[in-house]
């Protein structure tokens, strides 16, 4: 406390008091819009920035963003926290075992769904007129951050359009989201060590070489040996008296810091560090969801907010914009990831209507592009024109999501689960009290059933599937499922748990309604989505949940479900014959 | 992200890295050993500050803090978070109603264990020659300061020892640990005044006016209507769909950091701010105790270490060192706190050994104290030889107080709790589904006895006493009890609840077992907290708890739990005369 003065303090609390209420405001009301948080946050920072208010209000502006190396400083410092942050969080929900185990699907519908977009963006800068450029004589490593950029999608756009049509937790959804995973894990490598190149003055052999040698060593480290030394360490945390989780919280900030100033030295950014580091903390089953959650939760309710509104603070986007390479950008930002993500699902066998939603899905760059844009010009790969090209394509796109999946989803036809529920398999009380106890339960009671395959078959389908990732989900429910070679048509029943079953669901609930969905292998119409889908729907209303726990017999149970699942089919299909 | 380049970046994240990762490490060590965290992460920025590291690592030194405003600017801006947010997150604990209900007593308690070291310490401040001064002319300042920081105690550590001495949730402990929290209240406002006072170049009545008017506006508003506004804003949010607990979060940095910048706006420090922000948030039911906690898990595991460390890189230790100052200072801040105290509790009552303990209790000046006396620093109040005399007195009196209270501890004699159960009362199974209902029922079970008061009379007393605050411990039980005039001798029964009755206690589990203490007003002999510590004691037994649940019938409840007491009271007579 030698440098910060009391005014320095002053004017700090006063910038977070300002931009954290005004764009943590806008961030709520754009989603109330349905739109993403970033929009409002960067509208934010453009209102408070030279663009608005140092425009119209110089005075204000002047006063409360003083030309002073310490007052920027403490601000930029909040603002990378949020930066480093946001990739530590952002890694938390890799799941490298999920990727693995479907590693043949996911690197193909990954390349598909990349290469496209990549190339697209990638001759956009092969043609661009030279003064766009900031050394024309580098128009290679432009070339290769323009492919990057364009490529990168947005995680979490994706996981919630996949919970939107309801096949997050199905397995093609689980090869989805692995596949866009590998991409931007992909899209970070080939950034950060277009970056790191970038920034070197001179480029040899030798700095090349250790870029390149330093990263695949630091990432084939950290993802095998480094995650079980990171589990390994938690646990011997946890068993020690170690106050909890304070201990925790201090080990993750620390790794992340740690690999950060590693890549650093590795000559790449700490940005991926951090991203690394977050992979390792989430892929470890010693540190409790609820460690993760208090650092994601303050993270995005403080520091995230401060990152996208630096964006517009830094940036007068009146004098440096550029119609024309705005909107060449966002042309092929949008055409080429929504192409390649498209053909990428047609690939894996995702119906027509679902592939759009997907291929729109996968238009957005989301923070992502807007942070590489950030770091690019930071490190003068790119100039302010090129940069907020970036930026506009990253908010229209995101802003074109949400109405153009609308659309895309009314399209869908309706679909009658009711026929593949097999009704003398209801089980009314599950004895079990593992997963795999109920799993067998189930199948063995649908095994009971004419033309229906073995207990051991079918449990083991579907145990395999739950070792990938548990299909436990929200509100105390699990829907395991598996496909059958031979299965003549898809079925699907459900059992009820008295005492509730340890399925490590997102809310941590313990799972007392469980449905298993057998569908055939192959599966050509999508059955075992679109049952997955109507269950999701019907069950998510909490009146039908308590009315199927307090049952009191298995007609009852089966009653209450299969009148709500027929409403739900009912409606839908009205709606439909509406348009 | 102007100013701060990659090389700061890197810097950065290694003094994250080693700072952290030492302080931390220390801190537990230190717990480990009974002692404070705090001096672990004092010990540590002094190794690594001008004291070890840069007398006999200077290159090193240089590497990793390079004299650059911008660099200085960024680990500076961490140690500014944990000062405030130590401070937000201390005021979360302050309880204003139960202090409000308390009042009388807790000021007498409170003025008594206060009034004597402030005045020994303005005493020394007085009698001090003038080098120790920074300004000779400005003596009462100093006088002023001196009592203030030498009569702030550590809440914390006298919630622990209240906790220890199994008295923390009996009326006599919540009466001395409100007095001490209107004690340092009461600090603070007196510290944030004199320091406003003594930063001004120039006193005048009008600045004068406007700092003591302005702090007795602020203060009263806060707690009032204040108070009242963020609750009613927080239930908005909780009612509203913005996501939880984002926005809550949010809220609560922004309430700190606007009633910080109000603070200082006002003429006192940010710092006064962020406490009563905290108290505000502290006392809004609204508020999840969830979402407190995350931000202050958050903080203990980040920015409060780095604050502690940050005190130790400042000052070069060996060049400021004033052996003589050191040892009265901390001379003064131990003797005046400890008989201070001792005479606080005598007057209410409590035990002449438990009152050694309490008085004992209250000599470290722990965080609280450090931290005064690094803005006093700061601000020009004090040098840095009376600055260093102040830390020193804060380590010592926090290393002394763990083997001065074991000594102090093993002074109390054994105690025979199982003569006063009243076996007949025992309630094998209570209806209730209210703490209240349940009081009620143990009332009305005592009264069916001879000899005993009437159930209104009882129940009355207890209620009362409950409303104050609630008396449900961890591990689902609760010791609800109360004071009745004429009552012939102590008792006390217990019941259990099969169904577990919601009780706001502090693990939020539900309450299983139910305790119920009467005493005779007046209780010379102190059997109400004698009767309260054996009870917490016996019943902090996990198998004991696990069989008492489990039990059949009556008798067999009754059975375990009374010859888990008997056993208890054996094993401490036997240590009594062991020694």
């Amino acid at each position: 406390m030698h440098a910060i003065s009391e005014q320095n303090l002053f004017i700090f609390l006063l910038q977070i008091v300002l931009l954290l209420l005004a764009a943590r405001g806008a961030g709520e009301l754009f989603r109330k819009l349905k739109q993403p948080a970033l929009v409002g946050e960067i509208l934010v920072g453009i209102i408070f920035g030279p663009t608005i208010l140092g425009r119209f209000l110089p005075g204000f502006d002047a006063f409360l963003f003083p030309a002073n190396a310490v007052q920027h400083t403490m601000l930029e410092t909040m603002s990378w926290l949020g930066v480093l942050f946001l990739l530590l969080v952002t890694g938390f929900d890799v799941e490298i075992s999920a990727i693995w185990k479907q590693r043949r699907s996911s690197l193909t519908i990954g390349f598909v769904g990349v290469l496209l977009p990549m190339i697209m963006g990638a001759g956009l800068a092969f043609f661009l007129p030279e003064h766009y450029l900031v050394d024309p004589d580098r128009r290679l490593v432009f070339i290769l951050f323009m492919g990057t950029a364009i490529a990168i999608s947005a995680i979490p756009i994706i996981a919630k359009v996949l919970h939107d049509l309801d096949i997050l937790k199905s397995d093609i959804g689980l090869t989805i989201i692995s596949a866009f995973t590998v991409n931007d894990i992909l899209g970070w490598v080939a950034f950060t060590i277009v970056l790191g190149l970038a920034t070197r003055q001179r480029m040899d052999w030798f700095s090349s070489l250790r870029i390149f040698g330093g990263t695949a060593v630091f990432i084939a480290f950290s993802l095998t040996v480094g995650r079980r030394l990171v589990n390994g360490a938690v646990k011997w945390m946890n068993r020690s008296r170690l106050p909890k989780p304070g201990s925790v919280l201090t080990f993750i900030v620390v790794l992340g810091a740690a690999c950060g100033a590693l890549t650093q030295l590795i000559g790449i950014h700490a940005a991926f560090g951090f991203l690394i580091a977050g992979v390792m903390a989430g892929g470890s089953p010693a540190i409790s969801q609820r460690s993760r959650q208090t650092i994601s939760q303050m993270v995005y309710a403080v520091f995230v907010p401060l990152f996208f509104v630096s964006i517009g603070l830094r940036v007068d986007f009146f004098a440096n914009f550029d119609l024309l390479l705005a909107l060449a950008v966002t042309g092929v930002a949008i055409g080429g990831k929504f192409v390649g993500a498209w053909l990428g699902a047609r690939m894996s066998a995702i119906g027509g209507r679902d592939a759009v939603a997907l291929g729109i899905a996968h238009t957005p760059g989301g923070a992502m592009e807007i942070l590489i844009g950030v770091l690019a010009l930071e490190f003068g790969l790119i100039n302010l024109v090129v940069f907020e090209a970036i930026v506009v394509a990253a908010i229209v796109s995101s802003i074109l999501v949400g109405p153009l999946l609308t659309l895309a989803l009314q399209l869908r036809r309706a679909f009658n689960a009711r026929k593949y529920l097999l009704s003398d398999a209801v089980v009314f009380s599950l004895a079990g009290n593992t997963p795999l106890e109920a799993i067998g339960e189930l199948c063995g009671s649908v095994s009971d059933n004419a033309g229906m395959p073995g207990a051991a078959q079918a449990c083991a389908a579907v145990s395999l599937r739950e070792g990938v990732m548990s299909t436990g989900v929200e509100h105390g429910i699990a829907i395991p499922h598996g496909r059958i070679e031979g299965l003549s048509q898809p079925v699907f029943t459900f059992g009820r748990s008295r005492n509730g079953i340890e399925w490590n669901t997102p809310d941590g609930l313990p799972v007392k309604l469980v449905f298993l969905i057998l569908t055939p292998e192959p599966d050509a119409d999508d059955t075992q989505v679109k049952i997955l889908a109507a269950i999701a729907r019907v069950i998510s209303d909490n009146k039908l949940r308590r009315h199927m726990l307090a049952s009191k017999n298995r007609e009852e149970l089966l009653d209450f479900f299969s009148t709500a699942l027929r409403a739900d089919w009912m409606s839908r299909a009205a709606k439909k014959s509406a348009k």
